[in-house]
């Protein structure tokens, strides 16, 4: 099944059944994330993968009490750097000169420019590109569970703040952005599943420049 | 070829070799960020898809003149909406009950929840909320790209109120937001395509929560 199939097959869960996934699917819905490219590949977001059925609880009434968040398998919490710091780059540009083996002036002058720029820059417009960046994870994620035949539901409706403090996420840099439960669509149960897809038709999204 | 064989194969490309993309493959990647999920719905961006080498001989000044805006075969320039308006949210509502055939109740009082809060929102944060839905959309086009043996370039390093006027699209109520230069990789040229690819270990990434 190609991307396209695969984009038009997905839908955002309203209900899932609580059936478990495995592991061995959740860990290429993880890896696709893993694989997902990056500004300058710092790979500024960590992703927490949520098992545990009490803080699963605990997150549903800070996220709309939406019904997903409990009765889905694994609830994946995309968690951006609250900013770029020296260490973050650092251990990226370090990262990259061990396994590929070398060093090369290049790559250690663009190490330079973001050091000179990222730390320095607001906090705020830093969380904001590093969200960005979990946002092409979180596609991803969607396309590895849908072409896996299961289903995810991105889900923006929480109190970040909240569930900051359930995960304890702040003290490690770290700020919630997206939610993504993973599981198993309740047919009977959910009023979105048998619903036409709705997309802009190309005209309203495109402008070519011949 | 599943999803984590092409982000595997993909990789951002440093040097085009001219080449044509046919129009038949241009329009399953377009179709693919066409399709990608986006908050509420809304798919708050358009994409500028530039043939014109003029145009690109343009760009590329103002994006660290680097060579594959105008070695590419299609610059693509995605392009947030500057802020959610009522007009904007009506739009896709209305869309949407037309496409369905039906008004319904729950759906309409979202309408209602999203117009009562998005147009009163900060501008800055309705554009930052925008792009993000945006990249999810390039990360679609990247993988159609590449599925399809394509190569591309996703930059953030150019002026964004430069292609702004360029493009005209701050009338528009539209801002640059990231640029993916589409062709066919110059494999004598770019000093990326042979180097190994580098990612951030599992357990650097991924938190588990049993």
């Amino acid at each position: 099944m190609g991307l396209l199939d695969t984009l038009k097959w997905r839908y955002a869960s309203k209900a899932m059944n609580g059936e478990n996934v495995s592991e061995e699917k959740i860990e290429r819905i993880l890896e696709a994330a893993r694989m997902a490219p990056t500004s300058s590949g710092l790979q500024p977001f960590e992703i927490f993968v949520i098992k545990n059925q009490d803080i699963k609880e605990k997150i549903r009434p800070v996220a709309w009490n939406q019904s997903v968040v409990t009765e889905c398998s694994h609830l994946l919490v995309f968690a951006a750097w609250d900013t770029y710091t020296e260490d973050r780059i650092n251990y990226m540009f370090d990262l990259t000169n061990e396994i590929r083996g070398f060093k090369n002036e290049g790559w250690e002058n663009y190490r330079q420019m973001l050091l000179s720029s990222y730390p320095q820059q607001d906090a705020e417009e830093n969380f904001n590109h590093a969200a960005k960046q979990a946002y092409i994870a979180l596609g991803m994620a969607m396309v590895a569970a849908a072409e896996q035949k299961i289903d995810s539901t991105p889900m923006e409706g929480f109190d970040a703040n909240a569930i900051d403090t359930i995960l304890g996420l702040r003290e490690k840099g770290l700020r919630s952005t997206v939610l993504l439960p993973i599981g198993y669509r309740k047919e009977d149960a959910d009023w979105l599943v048998n619903l036409v897809k709705v997309r802009k038709p190309m005209d309203q999204l495109v402008t070519v420049i011949d």
